[in-house]
């Protein structure tokens, strides 16, 4: 199990590729964001981006999985509270394949539960052609390893 | 067609009022975020949570949809360069009933597109009990209303 003992500031995880499925990303539009350069391949080439482009959330939650999969299994994730800066920096479209990194920016134990740690992360997500697609600044709260001491082990808040 | 012009410092927009579907909430998650206290109610009872919550980026899904339905149908919308910040206030249940709201703070015209400009909006989503569960800072981008200019008319970027 990965506690928030084990983030150290600098570290860099390296997310496995993820393949951008057409279906699921105008799925997803029709949904969630059903906007003509989103969710239909004409109105997309007449709109100031030219093509049809992923939702930025569907964009995020690709991100999130592939975060998921790299840290969050197997840790001691107490969700998080937020994100301090998100960038849709270049459009991301059907077919391209998409990576990236998690990098530690800082870790620190939260002063109300003793149970529990911040850690603040910068992740990158790079496309087939190495373009930065989406960077975000993001805090997860992760528990804090249990020690001997019964109230190490139990939460306290 | 809502241009940028449209938009001025101080307007409100209100938010029509959402169901949060228990099957799709967790579909999402399964999908997106598979954490144990998103995907599994068992789990989730023995989560630091003690109950099924939604994944944050399902909750920012929703808030997308709601304000495109107010904001974006008819809107000369260019899309989102991206978020200043987004904060999970409080958990989110299957069942609870989202509404919100969106007030413009600053507006300006592109420095490097004339045909454009940016709309910087702070959101919060209210869930039935009057609390908010999910706040951002985010910025549009908005085609200017065209002028009998034929410059106005043409992206010059």
């Amino acid at each position: 199990v990965r506690y928030f003992e084990d983030f150290s500031v600098g570290d860099v995880y390296r997310l496995a590729t993820v393949p951008v499925d057409r279906a699921e990303m105008v799925a997803f539009a029709r949904r969630f964001d059903p906007q003509p350069f989103h969710v239909d391949e004409q109105l997309a080439t007449e709109s100031s981006f030219g093509e049809l482009i992923a939702s930025g959330w569907f964009t995020g939650s690709l991100f999130m999985r592939m975060y998921v999969d790299e840290l969050l299994t197997d840790a001691a994730s107490h969700g998080s509270p937020g994100v301090e800066e998100l960038r849709w920096l270049k459009p991301v479209r059907a077919g391209d394949e998409l990576s990236g990194t998690v990098t530690v920016l800082d870790v620190w134990p939260s002063s109300k539960r003793a149970d529990r740690g911040t850690v603040l992360c910068r992740s990158e997500l790079i496309n087939q052609d190495g373009e930065t697609v989406m960077s975000l600044v993001s805090r997860g709260m992760f528990g804090r390893r249990p020690t001997g001491d019964a109230a190490g082990r139990r939460p306290t808040g």
